[in-house]
């Protein structure tokens, strides 16, 4: 086992890379000062050349090709290991390195050109970037395309989620567009009829600290092995076994913070429950991002917005925020900071905009609409001075509004400025996941709703570390998945649970 | 000059790495949660080995001693640049990687072991482990000695600073073991006629905060490039162009942590005027430790404990801290708050065990019998066994006092535990070339102490960019001393600097 051990070592220092890179980047959005951005773009550069060059040597080429007259002396988690070397192996050399370097230096530029723009709502001042960034994209995804087997845009979708597939995703999808607009009416109509008292600030930024760590806490975060900090814009960051979650506070929307702290946490557990023997190693890793949005969604949308979570979460927003009127409100059963209306607030349904405020019904719509965007801005179908209207009557189409602007409409997610493409379908399936696991984690678990409901999240994190976390990258998604449910993704899971949260439930 | 150009781009690899290193570092010290130690130790070591490998594989020699036929075409920055690519690579190359590996083992063991018995002053808990550290830097500096025409003594001064002999500091450090102990007398004489009014605490966190950060601007530090935190031992981190210290607030001592910033500010300011066009290359990095040293003393001991700076800062102290007690004593122009108590506290001189604590009059001391040890130990004229007695022996020679137990003696240093050898005499050197530099501002800016009573630090900083910072390592430390100031470093110059401050001055 000399090549495989000799391989485990250069992926150990790739890992190292890796994690000082992680580091470096929750550095950069939450401690360094501004006017070191350019130095640190260098350094960031830097170390992900240095990381490629690794990566793509011909020395681990020929490791990788030597290491199959060792396959009988490797156990089942060291071939997997192997495979997902491979993986990374062929995605890193799929692209010439010229084009790396271009795609590098056209991603920040166009990001750059995009914060400028969309407060100004001038999407023709990042238009020419943007059709450059396509062209690179495009480039890139047929060059992986090629080396990979596979159609451009799947092999996209690959680097986010190994074996992702569009032919796997269009039916998922078009099957929510049809199911939406009927829900929709419904449950909006159901809303329509329900008192919903104003919860009002201002909610003291300090209380909002103290309450998240709270709910980290409860929901098992590892202080010794983590922080919370806050960020422009929230995320899950820092290296293994050192995970660190950022929020930002709004001291007139306590929800937002908070819901969003339990998002992340969500993530957070399952960096911290990946495999402890496998780290620095690529099988050691998380899944992929369906797998990692599942459990930020099942965290935040599954478990805490639950009746039975909701109901441990009411007195203590209560007893945080609501002062001597709640004091009152709560002697009566009744008031804003009752259970129901609590509930109501968080499970509110809307037609609107901006997806990273969208509830969990209209948000898939926000999805697809990009998922559909993207293909045909990379296929060619659809030029990219015609992305505005397009947005327009495709969110029309699915949600039945119209975005007054662009900031509202096609500029205001960073993905496609950063050169981010075939990452979105990820949220929803997440979503999807998230939705069969939790159902599955309850049924193999009795007395997990009752725990929540009591703030405890043991048994559904021991489940999910147990069944998730501890698996790293042993499994495709879809064994993951079936291994741990009893079946593939089956979408019509997460409708059931819209139609018992949204319809059902009083 | 393509040679030339290749070299400077494996070297700017080079500092990105070393730059993630730093920020890791700083990281580590003041962010971290603490869980996270041995995953860090692994990503800090998989980036230091990887440096050292770029540093010492064969392509950097091929391509060091091919870039000689480029000579001519290279300009003065250039070819210094290339000196210290050079002074580098015979470092890095010198020791075998098996004995760098061993002496990184047995350093993080041998620290470890120290954190434990220097509170339970147990020296004899960590002996064996420091016999065995002594060993492998001895056999690391006969490497580097045959390797670099050396002693091993003098190898091992050159990695911390570059051209550093005990041929140079003997001399320098026999002179102030015979200066000391009469002028120490009269000090202390003089020092014990004087009244010295008690200044009382609390000193509120932070308010002690809002005057460090008010010091840090008024000598000129940019907050744009570089932050202010706390940490458990005060030092300058962070990358070029992002520098970043730490102090430790005592709510009874408000003298420690103010001094530490403006110290820590010296070093910072120093970073941060390194040459920008020589940034992510070793020509651009700081000259060495003596003259590190030298601009933090400058900063903390020559300007900020002068007569003007401490007129500045008396009644500022006074505000923040001084409350109706002190506003009488104002009214009165005495008190412990006046500008003259201030002084005799700021300046007060003792005989004391902790280096860290003394004053300049004494540190020098602390230094020599540490310089002196250090070369026993290595040259095993000194066993690891006989170090106490020594060290107690010593500082009465030099002092007059014997520390009462190890952990006031040879355990309260970190440097022999973390296989730091050859750096001391570079605390000294540092402030005695402090007096020189500063004697030399002040005479080419007649103005600039007056500057200092307004708590304007422009002038000296002016000066100090131009002839200290902005100069990176062209020139020796030798060279750079004597185009500032016209001489080599004299020690005479400290010395009358102290009989001024401390025996001439009312």
């Amino acid at each position: 086992m000399k090549t495989y051990r000799e391989l485990e070592a250069r992926f150990a220092r790739l890992a190292d890379l890796g994690a000082a890179l992680a580091v470096l980047g929750w550095d950069e959005r939450t401690m360094m000062p501004a006017g070191a951005s350019p130095v640190r773009a260098e350094t960031n550069a830097g170390l992900r050349v240095l990381s490629h060059e690794l990566l793509t040597g011909a020395e681990l080429g020929d490791l990788l090709d030597k290491v199959d007259s060792e396959h009988n002396q490797l156990d089942e988690w060291q071939r997997a290991n192997v495979a997902e070397m491979r993986w990374q192996r062929l995605h890193a050399t799929a692209v010439p390195a010229d084009l790396v370097h271009a795609l590098a230096m056209i991603e920040s530029r166009t990001e750059m050109a995009w914060r400028a723009a969309k407060p100004a709502n001038d999407f023709p001042a990042v238009r020419a970037l943007l059709e450059e960034t396509v062209r690179l994209v495009r480039e890139a995804s047929v060059a992986k395309a090629e080396a990979l087997g596979l159609s451009p845009y799947d092999a996209l979708m690959d680097q986010w989620d190994p074996g992702l597939r569009t032919a796997f995703v269009d039916p998922i999808f078009d099957a929510y567009g049809r199911f939406l607009p009927g829900f929709l009416e419904r449950v909006l109509e159901k809303q329509s009829r329900e008192d919903l008292l104003p919860i009002e600030g201002p909610f003291p930024i300090e209380r909002q600290r103290a309450l998240a760590l709270d709910a980290m806490r409860a929901v098992g975060f590892d202080f010794n092995r983590g922080r919370l900090d806050e960020s422009l814009h929230p995320f899950c960051g820092g290296a293994p076994g050192d995970v660190r979650i950022t929020t930002r506070y709004d001291e007139h929307d306590f929800a937002r913070s908070l819901m969003g702290v339990l998002h992340e946490t969500g993530h957070a557990m399952y960096e911290l429950g990946l495999p402890e023997a496998w780290r620095r190693q690529p099988v050691g890793e998380a899944r992929g991002m369906t797998v990692h949005e599942s459990q930020s969604l099942l965290v935040e949308m599954q478990a805490c917005r639950s009746r039975e979570f909701l109901a441990w979460l009411a007195p203590q927003l209560r007893a945080a925020f609501g002062g001597s009127e709640a004091v009152r409100d709560a002697a009566s059963g009744g008031g804003a900071w009752s259970e129901t209306n609590l509930r109501r607030h968080l499970t509110r349904v809307r037609r609107s905009f901006i997806r990273v405020d969208a509830d969990e019904v209209t948000y898939p719509a926000h999805v697809i609409l990009r998922y559909r965007l993207e293909r045909g801005l990379l296929s060619g179908d659809l030029p990219v001075a015609d992305l505005p209207d397009a947005w327009a009557h495709g969110l029309q189409t699915l949600l039945g509004i119209r975005p007054p602007d662009d900031r509202r409409g096609c500029l205001q997610d960073i993905h496609w400025y950063s050169a981010t493409f075939g990452y979105f379908a990820t949220y929803s399936l997440g979503a999807m996941t998230a939705a069969q696991l939790f159902g599955a984690a309850a049924i193999a678990e009795p007395g997990l709703r009752d725990d929540l409901a009591r703030g405890d999240f043991r048994r559904l994190m021991g489940w999910l570390r147990t069944n998730v976390h501890a698996q790293g990258r042993r499994f495709s998604t879809e064994a993951l998945v079936t291994r741990a449910t009893g079946r593939p993704l089956d979408p019509a899971i997460f409708q059931a649970h819209l139609q018992r949260r949204y319809l059902d439930e009083a």
